[in-house]
């Protein structure tokens, strides 16, 4: 029986796609263990930097506000954050339902020195994250401006998640 | 009765802003516990990249190293950090005694290729936390160039800190 | 007696440096103490962004893909990693076989727009973690652009570890 995040992504047509397996010293995500509650096991997942890929390949390529429009930057920041869970279904065993908090995103747009409107991009990851997680997906967030990234990514988001 | 650290912030001519309200979907902090002492709770608080506002508007816009000097940047990075500080207030109830460290800085300087005194300007923000919280204020540090920040702001930090 | 550790140092011909004194507000590191198994004491080690110094003075400077080559940047990456572990090594007493995980590294590469082989640079720090760590070195990553670092250092590296 899916359980209620996993009953949140269909009922908004997400499928999460397999984690990209580990590729050469690094892994999709590890897990911290901290005492969430004394008594009660709590851990932090630390998730690798995520771009838009969609079954392997790169869904866009380029620099937003240069051949990326903002609102193509936007759904492209919403690919990282399904892949960001994607690995951390993963973290979980396959149970969305231990998410106790998106704690914290990074984004990063790859942009030039003239781009101003970096927030809403990110909003693209944002707002998924409290759709699909509700107040326990308000995350604190930071998000920057960059030259470049892999693979010529037009965003890339990283993820700091509680699970318990 | 205004704490140990309040008295500091008087001493400095500080008064920290009420913390901007949660925008969109995210918000200016996320608290995980961990276990600090075993058998005493301890906290980190995560808080998200701040720029130089102040009251609601951008102190200054624009690049460090062209059209903003360093000296400037070095006053937005400390303005940063006391918006930090509100966050972090908001973080601790109020009692920013309960800071028991400041334990990594993110420094985001928005510059060109050429420029290479990110250090200096970050220095802002890092001396500031010694001036207020003494070597709990010492901190492990990343500073990095960016091309462009939210906003057209020259300076943001972000921070990580432990309460308890 | 040199412990597991530090013996697979010797087998690949790595002395750790002397870890940089703290310069001004900030520190090499910072270490948080979770309970990352209940009833036995962990820790987060948090370090600051590593650039490839040896003996105090950077190794090589300048942009990758501009002047750098990959293959130099894959080098310096790995030279950023071993004062991360000289880092490390203050943080855990001296007994590099307290580390339990490298869970994160975040790479920075001083690169122009039209730059994509970040993660190949990257790759230097990586793989270097796995092989001094073997699996407890596999760790999240999450690389980015950058268009200048402090120092003009063409590669900078930060890191979170899990000792206990």
């Amino acid at each position: 029986m899916a359980g209620r995040i996993e009953a949140k992504l269909a009922a908004l047509g997400i499928e999460l796609p397999p984690p990209p397996a580990p590729i050469a010293s690094y892994v999709g995500f590890n897990v911290v263990e901290t005492a969430a509650d004394l008594g009660r096991r709590g851990a932090l997942v630390v998730i690798s930097g995520q771009i838009p890929l969609v079954a392997g390949k790169l869904a866009q390529a380029g620099k937003v506000g240069a051949g990326v429009t903002v609102e193509q930057g936007q759904a492209l920041a919403r690919l990282c954050f399904i892949n960001l869970m994607a690995q951390l279904k993963a973290a979980c065993g396959g149970d969305l339902d231990k998410v106790k908090r998106v704690v914290r995103l990074g984004g990063f747009i790859a942009a030039g020195p003239d781009f101003t409107q970096h927030a809403l991009v990110m909003n693209g990851a944002s707002d998924l994250a409290v759709e699909v997680f509700g107040d326990a997906g308000k995350h604190a967030r930071t998000t920057i401006g960059v030259p470049s990234l892999p693979a010529d990514a037009p965003v890339e988001v990283e993820g700091m998640f509680e699970i318990g």
